[in-house]
């Protein structure tokens, strides 16, 4: 069982920006940037392109809410950039991040360190504009 | 009207590698790696989130069999990654690109510069794999 999975039974606690039968959407605990969310299907695979047509082709626009609300939440940023790399953890997830330059959205960038204030203010700023 | 619609239009060359009623794919000519590949809607719209449903949701599986083409193509990488960062063109497009780890898909990297006949080789290398 992958370490998202436990997330989405709560096993692991996450701060949760949004849900539905196929989808999970919350924080990254390691963002590069502040609003940094993971948007992960609930049916475990590692490769995004492995994923059923069905999931693929709700994916977007489960995604979509979710990033305009990153970006009203983080008005100084240009727009809501979107990655999908999946090396470190094998259960496919799409990175949503508030970016201004290409910069934003360089995995090989520090993460930051964030309170659990934080992280919980990040949420209800995101949660707000959903 | 956009760079991507004048390669859409046929206006600018292009090497082309999938394209339907919806979507055009075409190899960067500006790649962070070889077997570097854009999927753009024929749609002209700036950020992604404002793709209309229909797009979103044909986006990830018109994509899909370009990836799995990308992965078998280049099979020393890890996987084929995605991003949609979108600051440079004013045309929402996605990057498809054969990575190994994070770095791969870092965009203030380099890009590479490559002849008429490397384009050539990537663009037949990825169709034979379609």
């Amino acid at each position: 069982m992958s370490l998202f999975t436990k997330v989405i039974n709560g096993e692991l606690p996450s701060y949760k920006i949004a849900e539905n039968d196929t989808f999970y959407a919350f924080l990254d605990i390691f963002p590069l940037r502040e609003g940094h969310v993971l948007v992960v299907p609930k049916q475990e695979v590692d490769k995004i392109w492995d994923a059923s047509a069905e999931v693929l082709s709700a994916w977007l626009n489960f995604a979509q809410p979710i990033a305009k609300a990153i970006e009203k939440a983080f008005p100084e940023c240009n727009r809501c950039g979107m990655s999908v790399i999946g090396i470190e953890v094998p259960h496919a997830h799409m990175h949503l991040i508030p970016i201004s330059t290409a910069e934003d959205l360089n995995f090989t960038n520090p993460k930051l360190k964030l309170t659990e204030e934080a992280f919980k203010a990040i949420q209800a700023k995101i949660i707000a504009h959903l």
